[in-house]
């Protein structure tokens, strides 16, 4: 792992991938999988995610006012499909961590776990914009601090020959995936 | 070519491919490439887009109050590529289109030209958000029309075996593209 310069962050997110959000907020912490994720801005970097208001991630991203999101990979898919399942609410006293095995390890700069065996991880700060939030669901956030796997993105640009299962993942629909798939 | 229910529309974007954006308004038109082009929601079906403010396209989509997402495939690299990298403001006389061959057919809904080759069209209504377009480049449009190519997107989702020309494609960096890979 690696850090990556913030006025190349949007490099992870340009080709679309799926993500993984995580936000933490006092000793709860959860973690969703979503697919409506964007690069916004260069520099400062900013991104946009759609994250429906039910969700029990949301409701710690607000109140902390920070989240991640990660970025997994083809040997990862089982966990995306496990966590876009079911909800953190329904799991009184424990958390989808803990049900799913999901290792994690300590931000640099935020209160969210990374999820460990992902390919890159943007640490976001929400920019407060009540009107998209309640209107659409929309969140506009800086990029305060960005890593990735150096077997797979380094020097701004992500090249995934010879390492199929670290590619990163595309949701089509119904819990279909598509990995990242050849330069052209 | 066929219509897709608008509220399968999301499905298009959903993977995250590079567009191309198209707009018109009298008698001129534009054409340029976009990555950051994001599903909204689900019904009605709305997308975010970010587009520079020193553009032809926006002048054209922002007095029209439309625009196409037009989604190119592999064997249509060289045209991104070239609509990506110069202005049609530098093209006094002429346009884009012209200057590079690109063939379009008319939209149902909306002024803007589609082209053709391209494996998926939304044609796009912008939802007046004056501070997001100002303070951030960044669009919401409702999807009122929506189209695919019925060899790769049938019944709501994308299946390109046996079809590698016709592979959406997503952008890396600096004009180096990825083709949408295998299922997994």
């Amino acid at each position: 792992m690696h850090s990556v310069d913030l006025s190349k962050a949007f490099r992870l997110l340009n080709h679309g991938p799926t993500t993984l959000i995580t936000s933490a907020h006092t000793s709860q912490r959860n973690i969703m999988a979503a697919a409506w994720v964007c690069a916004l801005d260069f520099n400062p970097a900013k991104v946009t995610v759609v994250i429906d208001s039910k969700t029990y991630t949301r409701e710690l991203m607000e109140a902390e006012g920070t989240f991640a999101i990660n970025l997994p990979c083809v040997q990862q898919i089982e966990i995306v499909k496990q966590v876009g399942s079911i909800s953190g609410r329904d799991l009184p006293g424990t958390d989808k961590f803990v049900d799913y095995g999901i290792d994690t390890f300590a931000a640099q700069a935020i209160s969210a776990p990374l999820v460990k065996g992902c390919v890159g991880w943007l640490e976001c700060k929400i920019i407060p914009e009540p009107h998209n939030q309640n209107t659409y669901d929309l969140f506009i956030a800086e990029v305060v601090a960005a890593h990735a796997d150096e077997r797979v993105f380094s020097e701004g640009r992500w090249h995934f020959e010879g390492q199929d299962d670290l590619r990163t993942i595309h949701h089509i629909a119904g819990g279909v995936f598509f990995a990242t798939g050849q330069p052209c």
